[in-house]
């Protein structure tokens, strides 16, 4: 069965970019939500998205780079691609493709924004999440789901954190990450044996729970390093 | 900065699904590509492929599921979302975004393919691949790269073979994708505590290699069972 080749600009899907931005916030994982500035959905809660722009974007990575400091007023974030979702009736404007893409922001990154021009970015609680407009709510599940099955051999938790972090610090992002609690002497032999952490010269400070300074380390490499599993 | 909204079909990339056919033949795996009937790259080997269809397609594995069954004869495959890859250059008709999928298939389902009219598959070993068009190449990479991460955890790996198999052939089939030999005990018993396979009546007829019948297994379900990661 010979079609004609919908080549053509009027047969094409729209194609936008959503992005999960995954915070952590007094210890809790949270997601980093904007209202919608435009119809469809105006006012209404969402993941930041728009449309991917072939006049400007260089890859469908720049689309949510552009996106991200358009309207977040973000960069250099480590992002990561998770699968695209597209049909009829995702999006009220017609057939779309949404390629999603996962970014973990420390809060104080997402603050700054805000002090530069950013909307608010409200911070919700994944497990209890309003019902969120589009296939929003099917985009954060996968974001989750990436999240929470690479958390046990890679780095992608420690992005949750600032550039510097103490390894007790670092434990608890993982724990919270993983939801599950860590041997402690175990976590720091199999981080110390895979040579990801610097020492970094300065000290966090003592605090009222922590009454030594405490030794700060950073990543060895800011890239995503994925655990050797047979360790 | 506000930007006028690229909504307009006039500033729609294009968009595509390509997938990946990985089988196994002789015990190796192979990729099953076809060559292509049209331009742009006409007669070159490449992946199977095409537009998403927004007149036609629910969503974008029905894309996929059409284009395997319009171009490969290919019907009910165990299909996975790849990510997109998008561009202004991977495509000479202009910025494009290919969303890939894997899909694995027995040697002896695209044989039957071909009797029923489809344009022949050349299985090609993956390590020496010729160059391909578009950036196919770089789609394959992360096919095989999915398909080699997620082999020790699920049961992706068998739906390289057939319906029934033996437990020796489906061993086989992991060591495969793998690339290192398992260890037969556990690997049984790990098998027999997931419960994921059934035993099936009939058994499979003794051979030059096996003097006696052999135990047939289907998977319990056919859908991607993911192993618990802490047994």
């Amino acid at each position: 069965m010979p079609h004609p080749l919908p080549s053509g600009p009027e047969q094409r899907p729209i194609a936008t970019v959503d992005i999960v931005i995954v915070t952590l916030s007094e210890g809790a994982l949270r997601l980093g939500l904007q209202r919608r500035d435009r119809e469809p959905h105006k006012g209404e809660l969402a993941l930041i998205g728009g449309y991917v722009r072939p006049e400007e974007d260089g890859d469908i990575e720049a689309s949510a780079r552009r996106i991200l400091a358009d309207k977040g007023r973000l960069t250099g974030l480590y992002l990561e691609q998770l699968r695209s979702f597209g049909g009829p009736s995702r999006d009220p404007r017609g057939w779309s493709i949404s390629i999603a893409y996962l970014a973990l922001v420390p809060e104080a990154t997402l603050r700054a924004a805000e002090t530069r021009g950013a909307p608010p970015f409200e911070l919700i609680d994944p497990d209890r999440c309003p019902r969120l407009p589009f296939d929003h709510g099917r985009i954060i599940a996968a974001a989750l789901q990436r999240l929470r099955s690479k958390a046990s051999y890679s780095t992608l938790p420690a992005f949750l954190l600032g550039s510097q972090f103490t390894l007790p610090e670092l434990k608890s992002v993982y724990e919270t990450v993983m939801g599950t609690p860590l041997n402690d002497s175990a976590f720091r032999r199999k981080l110390m044996e895979m040579h990801i952490l610097e020492e970094v010269e300065a000290k966090a400070a003592a605090t009222a729970e922590r009454k030594r300074p405490a030794q700060l380390y950073r990543l060895a490499k800011e890239t995503l390093t994925e655990f050797d599993r047979t360790v």
